[in-house]
């Protein structure tokens, strides 16, 4: 899985951050894109990476403040004048219909492609080829929302080497044990398929939130998750104002990922305040939780081996 | 008066050129700044040039399509973040303050400066501190419309160097003067102030245009501007497509600039489709309007010294 954050920043623009915006293209599942937030100018931002609007199949947006949100109308205008057919689903909390339907409408805006509009709440579960992805309401001044990917198991591989070494030539029989059968051979030996076959390869969780003070519940969606991306607007000492607006600091989000034994941490939304404060906003988040980074704009990350 | 060039691109950005946007600051009228157009991403065009939100007192939108409003609501939520808490009047067609009032709704957005929204239409004259606006319907595939700022006259200078010939020292009296009264000075001598003062001021003509094909009302609305800002899609010989779409060419525009006997003619709203071609719809103008100029993105322009 790779992350393209292009919009790490709170609020309102700056010259190094745009407003939130972040792509996840699943490299493993035929290059499939999902987009998180749409920030104005994030087709400007899209333009400056590898991820195309038109490959872009979900939006999920976490909330419907300005800066999460009014990117939205110009991306799907762009999406269909730039030919896309394949349909698009959106994702978000109530009142994401109604502001999208009176973008398109009132600047006259027709799409080329299908568009979905599923308004989401706590108990919805978003079930696609590849992963499931489930829903936790947070804390923030209007409904915010996480989302959890859970990647779906992938059924061990064959070992092969292992029936290369019984004199077992390749075949149809492979088809077989590879779905675990009982498979009987013309020598009449008898082989079971789930003894060849590797473990099976669990999902990776990744959970990407929105603008939130710390809520407990975020503990258990979050546990053991490969990858948390959580929102840091302030920096740690600033706890009061954070929760106040119901944002987060850095050290909120670093206790949080050590409580839920989440494995990597990247931070993002930060405020244009700290822009002359990047390398200190780094060490102070690495401080906090070992495995954490603070997102860049156009920076991209990779699951697993991740580094900026 | 300065002509900032915020977005000078048609439908979708570029990495050359964004969507509509044109900042105006009348240099001479305290700085005073309007806006015409807001395409997204205007606000981020906006911090790289001298133009400030909170500054910007007027907004006149020429048409509903996206690539001149989606902007809009970013703008708005940025200026009040910023302090901004002087007054804004928007312009535009019908439907403007249905979109406005529903983006700020669903985002919760509360501006902390009073917001005006004026619907426009023909017969519509905008009268300031310093100049008169008035608005002509064009044809495009929604309604669309072109702004005529008609600067007040100024009085003339009083002509300070010829009472000075005359013995008169400087007092009271010039006040008077400069009213065009009759005065009669303690030594008996009668002057007509009407004597002293130099030719009144003409104020200038800017006609800026939304998306159009050609229409004959244009040139009587144009009839000797000092500037004519319009758009130029697509280039010369592409008449055909251009009117079918509701635009114009380089050379319908220069046309109406020779019809409407205007001094001089700026083109933009070009069509990303010409982005290796900057020199040749340069030259393409100047020959088809000799005092014509191709606006690109961040390009300033001083009116009486027009020079990209
Ligand atoms: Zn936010
Ligand atoms: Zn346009």
């Amino acid at each position: 899985m790779e992350f393209h954050f292009l919009g790490t920043g709170a609020g309102v623009p700056s010259l190094i951050r745009n407003v939130s915006s972040l792509a996840v293209r699943f490299l493993q599942e035929k290059g499939t894109q999902w987009l998180f937030d749409c920030g104005e100018a994030t087709q400007h931002q899209l333009m400056r990476s590898a991820i195309s609007p038109s490959r872009i199949d979900r939006v999920f947006i976490t909330h419907l403040h300005g800066d999460h949100i009014y990117g939205l109308p110009g991306f799907l205008g762009t999406r269909s004048f730039q030919g896309a057919l394949t349909p698009l689903t959106i994702y978000g909390p109530s009142g994401i219909e109604s502001f999208i339907k009176a973008a398109l409408a009132v600047s006259g805006t027709s799409l080329r492609y299908e568009l979905h509009i599923v308004e989401v709440h706590e108990e919805l579960v978003i079930d696609t080829d590849f992963a499931q992805v489930s829903v936790l309401p947070l804390k923030h001044t209007i409904d915010s929302f996480a989302y959890r990917i859970q990647e779906n198991n992938k059924p061990g591989v064959l070992q092969v080497e292992k029936l290369k070494a019984l004199q077992i030539p390749p075949g149809p029989i492979y088809q077989r044990l590879k779905l675990g059968e009982m498979v009987t051979l013309e020598d009449g030996r008898v082989l079971n398929g789930e003894n060849f076959i590797g473990p099976a390869q669990q999902g990776r969780v990744v959970v990407i939130a929105g603008d939130t003070q710390p809520i407990a519940n975020m503990v258990e969606f979050c546990h053991e998750a490969d990858l948390l991306i959580h929102e840091a607007t302030f920096r740690t000492g600033n706890e009061d104002s954070a929760h106040e607006f119901g944002h987060s600091t850095i050290a909120d989000a670093a206790e949080l990922a050590k409580a839920a034994q989440v494995k990597q941490l990247i931070l993002t939304h930060i405020s244009s305040r700290y822009s002359a404060e990047e390398e200190e906003l780094q060490s102070e988040a690495i401080q906090a939780f070992e495995q954490s980074w603070v997102a860049r704009d156009l920076s991209v990350y990779h699951l697993d081996t991740i580094q900026p």
